[in-house]
C-alpha cells in the first residue's frame, strides 16, 4: 500500500456530495415513477460514487469505448443509482430520471439494451458471470490494462450461479476483477440469510480464492482505500452497509424493498439530504484509460473455403461442429470457444486443439459458461461458441434468457440432443431444447443434418445477431449436401423429390436421414415423398413448406426428435393452421423416454424410417378412403 | 469420539469385499451394455459398501420404507454402482446387471423412477438439494431420526446449484444430513479444476457452515469412522480417491470417463479383483431403522369448503393463491410451502403467518428451491407449493425437468406472469414461462383468472399427479365465477356466450378479463363474441374449443400475455391445425418488452380489450369481404 495516496479533503467531500446527489435522485426518479427500489440505491451510494469518480478509468463521453473499464450492476434493481451517476457524469439530464419506468423512457425499471449497459440484469446473480467474461478477455484476449467492477446485492449471492462465476475468475487468476458486494442485510421479503456477518461472506470468498477486504461501505475514504489495493488475484469488496441509508424511516428496516417513498416523505428526506451536500470548488473528473486494447472487426467473419466432404462419407454433426470452429478460428483471430467440460463429446476439443489459447474450460457450471459467452461477446470484442450437451444447456435457460434481453451475439451448441443419443437415458436428452430456444425472441435455431450442413450452420451463426443455437447429434451420418450448396437462414432444402409425390415430410437433423431412409422404401412401393430439410427451425422457411405441401395434395408429416410442445411440428402447426386443403400429421416424442440403443429408440417412441413409411401409408390410405 | 468402536478385522474385510464385487459387477454390466462409466463406479466402490453394511440404517425388503435412511446419488453416471449394491441387498439378482441400459430392462443408464430411487439424478448437481429437502422433512416435519446421505462427484462441484445446497443445509442445521464426496480428480473431458486439493474443499465447505472431514475414500477404516461421528451440523465427507482404481490401466488416468472396458481387458481386471475377495463367513446386514416416524396419507387433500369470494369483488390471483394455501393448510397438515425471498410478491406469506412451522424459506436460490420441493415430496411424505415470480423460475428449469423424469408430485407458483408485470420491465416478467412448462411431459398448467379458479386451481394442484404449476398475475381483478363452480383439470368453461356470437376468444388469466371487457364493448357494436377461459393451458379442452368455435363459423382468436412460440395460441393451432373451416387468429406477444404501467404495454403489444375488438372486428369484415 506504498503508493496509495489518501484523497485530500475536498475530494471526499465532493464523492460525499455525489453520493448524496445519488440518493436525491433516486428517491425523486422512484417516487415520480411509483416504482422502484430506493432503499437499494441508498445502500449504494458511496460505492457507485468512488467507482465513478475515483477508482474506475473510463471516457464519459464515449460510453462504450473498448478501453475503459467495465462496470456490471448485477443487483440491476439499483438501477436509478447507475443512471444518477449517468447525470453526474453527463450523460443523462436530471429532468430524464424524472421519467424512470415511463412507457416511452428509455429508463426502464431495470437496465436493458435500451442504455448504455453492456448486458441487461434484473434477474439475480448472473452479472459477476458477466463480468468473468469480460475480465478472461482483458486479460487473455485483449492483453490489456482495463479493469472490471460488479456490483452485487447480498440476496443474490444465495444465487449457486455467483459461486460459480466465484471459481472460474480464481482459477484462470482474473486479477483484473473486482466484485463489490453491498452487504445492506435485507431482501425482498426477509433479511439474507449472513444478515450483516461480513465475516462469513469474507470466508466464502477466500474459500474460493478470492482476496477478500472488508470496509464500511458507507465510507468514502474506506472504499477509496480498498479500490486503490494493487491485486494480484480477484478481489471482493466486501462491504457493509445500511439498506436505505439516509431515509431515517427506512434504515436498516424491513418492508422497504422495491417501495418508492411517499411523496411527501420524499420531499422531507431529499431536504435533509440536500442539507449534507457542501458546496465544493472541486470538480470531479474520471481518470481516463490507458489506450492499449487492440482495434478488433468483427465483420467478415467467414470460412474460407468450402466444406471439404464427400456425399456418402460418414461424420456426426457433433464432430463436423468442432471441425468447422477450429477451421473458422483459423481464418479469424477473434473467434473464440467455451466449453463446460464436454469438449470430447461436442468435439470443441478439435477447437482447444488448434487454438488452446482461444479455448475458455469453464467446468461444470453452465449457467457461468453462458454469461462468460455473454462477456467475452460485449463491447463487440469476440465472437463467441458455448457449447455443452443439449440437456445440460438446459440448466442455463435463464442465462439464454437475459442474453437474449440484453441483445447479446452468442453461439451455443448443444450436442446429443433427443433420443439418438440412446443408453445415458433421459436425463442426458436434450428433448425440450427446442421449445426453450423458440420462445426467446429473435433467437435462431440451427438444426444441421450433415457435416456440410453444419459447417454453413457454424459460419452463419458467427455473423448472425442475437442469440443463436446449433442443434447437434451423437450418431454418424452421411453427407447430403454437396461442399458447394448455398445455405441462408430461414431457407429449407428440397432433399428428395419427384413429380409424383405423394406426401411432404418435413424433418431435421437425425430425422431428416430416416426419412431419406423411408423415401427410398416408399419408392419401392409407388408411394413417392418428397423430404424437406428445415435447416433453421427458427425462422421457419414457411413458403417453401406450404409450396412444396401444395404439391402433393396438403399432405404434410413433420418428424423431429424432441417433444410434441413448442417444437418443429408446433411451428408447421402455427404456420398452416389457416390454410385450407392440408392435412398435417405430427410424429415427435410423446413421453419421457428410456436408456437404449439409438435406433430401438427412434422405433420405439415412433420417430424412424419405419414410423416415418407407416404414418405416410396410413395418410395416403385415410385420403383415399375419404375420396 | 468415545462412542466409535472400530468394525473388526472380519467387518472390514467384508467390507472391502463389497466394495470389489461393486467393482466387477460395474465392469461387468458397463462392458456387457457397452456403455456407462466404470471408472466412475470404481472410485466410489469403498465409500458405497460401507454406506450400505455398515453406515445406512434401512430396510433391504422394503426400499421405500419411510422410516429408513435415505441415499442420494447425485453423481447418477456411477447408477451401476447403486444397482451392485442392490445386488448385495439382494432386491435385485446379480444377472440383472448384465441387462444395463438395454431397451427391456429396468437399469438404465442414470437412475430413474423406473428403479427404487426417490429421484432420478444424472443432471448434475442437483442431488444435493434434493437431500436437503428430505433432511429438512426429517428434522421439522417428521421429527424423526432417519438421516440423509448424498454422494456427490467432483466435477458437479462446479455446478452452482450445489453451493445453493451447501447454504441451505447449514442455515437449517440440517445435522441429519451427511455429504459424501467423490474426489476423484477427473472429469468428462479435462481434470476438475480443484484437481485432488482435497484442503480447497474442505475449506470452502467449512465456510459454507459445514463440519468437513477429509478421508482416504478406499480406505474401509477411515469411512467407517467418520461416518460414525456424532453431528451437529451437516457433515461433508471429502473422500480423496483414484478414479478407476482397481483398474490398473485407468487408475487416475485421462480418457477413461464414460468409457466400458473392452471385454478382454474387463475379464483381466475381474480376474483380479476377484483375487482380492477374501472367502469370509462374516455376512453383514444393515442395521434396521428406528421406527419413529409418523404415518402419513396425502390421500383426500381439499378444501373443506367452498371459495369465499363475491362476483364483482377485486382480488389479484397472486393474493388468491396465498390465501387458498392457506387455506389448504389449515385443513391438511402435510401441506407445506416455500418460497425464495419473495413471500411477500407471491403472497405465500400469508400461508407463513399461518403455519410457521411448515413454511420454508429458500431465499434467492431458486433451483434449490424446487430441489427441496422435490425432497419434501419424496415417499408421499409432503404435498409441496413452492412459489418465486415466474421469471425467477425459468432460472430452475433443469431442476424441474428432472422432476419431470422424477415423476415427483410438486407444485409450483409463478407470480407477475407476462407484460402485466409492468414496471419493472422485461428481465422481472416470465414470457416463456407456458412454452417450458408445456414441453415437459405429464406437466399440468393452470392459468387461473380471478380468486375463485385460483382457489380451485390450488386444490387440483394438491392432488394431480406431476409438475404442476400455477401461474399467476400481479394487478387485481374482479371475481367472476361463482364460489359453487365446479372446476377440472382439462376443462375449458365458456364464461360469455350468446346464440349469436360471431367469434370464439379463448383466453385465460389476465387476457381473459380483457376478453370480457371487449365482449361488452363489441356487444353494443352487434359484434357479439363467445368467450371461453381455457383454465388449464395443459391439458387444454380441445373439445370444448372446437365445439364452440364450429358455432361461431369457425373464427377463433387466442389472446395470451406470453410470447407466441410455446404457448396458449401454438397450442390450439396444434389442435386446429387439421379442422376444416376453421380461422385462427393469435394474439400475443412478438417481442422483448419494456417497462410501462401494466395496461399501457398490454395496449403497445396488442394483448388488451382494443387489440381483442379490433381483431375481432378485423375477422368479420375479412369474412364478409370473402363472401
Amino acid at each position: 500500500m506504498e503508493d496509495y495516496h489518501k484523497p485530500d479533503q475536498q475530494t471526499v467531500q465532493a464523492l460525499r456530495n455525489i453520493a448524496n446527489r445519488l440518493r436525491i435522485n433516486s428517491i425523486k426518479a422512484t417516487t415520480a415513477a411509483g416504482s422502484g427500489h430506493p432503499t437499494s440505491c441508498c445502500s449504494v451510494a458511496e460505492i457507485m460514487s468512488v467507482l465513478y469518480f475515483h477508482t474506475m478509468r473510463y471516457r464519459p463521453d464515449d460510453p462504450r469505448n473498448f478501453n475503459s473499464d467495465r462496470f456490471v450492476l448485477s443487483k440491476g434493481h439499483a438501477a436509478p443509482a447507475l443512471y444518477s451517476m449517468w447525470v453526474e457524469t453527463g450523460f443523462l439530464k436530471e429532468s430524464e430520471l424524472l421519467s424512470l419506468c415511463q412507457v416511452d423512457s428509455t429508463l426502464e425499471g431495470h437496465p436493458t439494451p435500451q442504455q448504455i449497459v453492456d448486458v441487461a440484469t434484473g434477474s439475480l446473480g448472473q452479472g459477476l458471470g458477466v463480468a468473468c467474461g469480460m475480465a478472461y478477455t482483458g486479460k487473455y484476449f485483449d492483453k490489456s490494462s482495463y479493469r472490471v467492477f460488479c456490483l452485487l446485492g447480498d440476496g443474490e449471492m444465495s444465487e449457486g450461479a455467483v459461486w460459480e462465476a466465484m471459481s472460474f475468475a480464481s482459477y484462470y487468476q482474473l486479477d483484473n476483477l473486482v466484485a463489490i458486494m453491498d452487504i445492506n442485510r435485507l431482501g425482498q421479503s426477509d433479511p439474507a440469510p449472513l444478515q450483516h456477518h461480513v465475516e462469513k461472506y469474507q470466508k466464502r470468498c477466500e474459500a474460493f480464492g478470492w482476496h477478500a477486504i472488508i470496509v464500511d461501505g458507507h465510507s468514502v475514504e474506506e472504499l477509496c482505500k480498498a479500490l486503490s489495493q494493487p491485486r494480484h488475484q480477484p478481489t471482493a469488496i466486501i462491504a457493509k452497509t445500511i439498506k436505505g441509508k439516509g431515509i431515517p424511516a427506512a434504515e436498516d428496516k424491513m418492508g422497504w424493498h422495491a417501495k418508492p417513498l411517499p411523496k411527501d416523505m420524499a420531499e422531507m428526506v431529499i431536504k435533509e439530504l440536500q442539507s449534507r451536500i457542501v458546496n465544493s470548488t472541486k470538480h470531479l473528473y474520471p481518470p481516463s484509460p490507458m489506450e492499449d486494447s487492440p482495434p478488433v472487426s468483427l465483420r467478415n467473419i467467414r470460412m474460407p473455403s468450402a466444406p471439404n466432404y464427400k456425399p456418402g462419407e460418414k461424420i456426426s454433426t457433433r464432430k463436423a461442429y468442432g471441425m468447422a470452429l477450429a477451421k473458422l478460428g483459423r481464418y479469424n483471430e477473434r473467434v473464440v470457444a467455451l466449453d463446460g467440460d464436454t469438449n470430447n463429446l461436442t468435439y470443441s476439443e478439435i477447437f482447444k486443439n488448434e487454438h488452446p489459447n482461444r479455448f475458455v474450460e469453464c467446468y461444470v457450471a453452465q449457467q457461468n459458461m453462458v454469461s462468460v459467452a455473454m462477456g467475452t461477446a460485449a463491447r463487440e470484442r469476440n465472437v463467441a461458441f458455448a457449447s455443452t450437451l443439449a440437456s445440460f444447456l438446459i440448466r442455463a435457460y435463464d442465462q439464454i434468457r437475459m442474453a437474449a434481453i440484453s441483445e447479446s451475439n452468442i453461439n451455443l451448441c448443444g450436442s446429443h440432443c433427443g433420443l439418438s443419443t440412446g443408453e445415458e437415458g433421459p436425463t442426458l436428452m436434450g428433448l425440450e431444447d427446442v421449445a426453450m430456444f423458440r420462445a426467446l425472441p429473435s433467437s435462431t435455431i440451427f438444426y444441421p443434418c450433415d457435416g456440410v450442413s453444419t459447417e454453413k450452420a457454424v459460419e452463419l451463426a458467427a455473423t448472425t445477431k442475437g442469440v443463436c443455437y446449433i442443434r447437434t447429434s451423437r450418431q454418424d451420418s452421411p453427407i447430403i449436401y454437396n461442399s458447394n450448396e448455398d445455405f441462408h437462414v430461414g431457407q429449407a432444402k428440397v432433399v428428395y423429390q419427384s413429380k409424383e409425390d405423394m406426401v411432404t415430410v418435413v424433418a431435421a437433423g437425425v430425422t431428416l436421414q430416416e426419412a431419406l431412409a423411408a423415401a427410398d422404401h416408399l419408392k419401392k412401393e409407388r408411394m413417392p415423398i418428397r423430404v424437406i430439410d428445415v435447416f433453421t427451425i427458427k425462422p421457419l422457411d414457411i413458403k417453401t413448406i406450404i409450396d412444396h405441401t401444395r404439391a402433393t395434395r396438403g399432405r404434410i408429416l413433420t418428424v423431429e426428435d424432441h417433444y410434441h410442445e413448442g417444437g418443429l411440428g408446433e411451428a408447421v402447426s402455427s404456420a398452416l393452421v389457416n390454410e385450407s386443403g392440408f392435412n398435417l400429421h405430427r410424429l415427435a416424442v410423446s413421453h419421457v423416454p428410456r436408456s437404449g440403443k439409438p435406433h430401438e429408440l427412434l422405433k420405439i417412441y415412433g420417430i424412424d424410417r419405419d414410423a416415418i413409411a407407416q404414418a405416410v401409408r396410413k395418410m395416403l390410405s385415410s385420403s383415399t378412403n375419404a375420396k
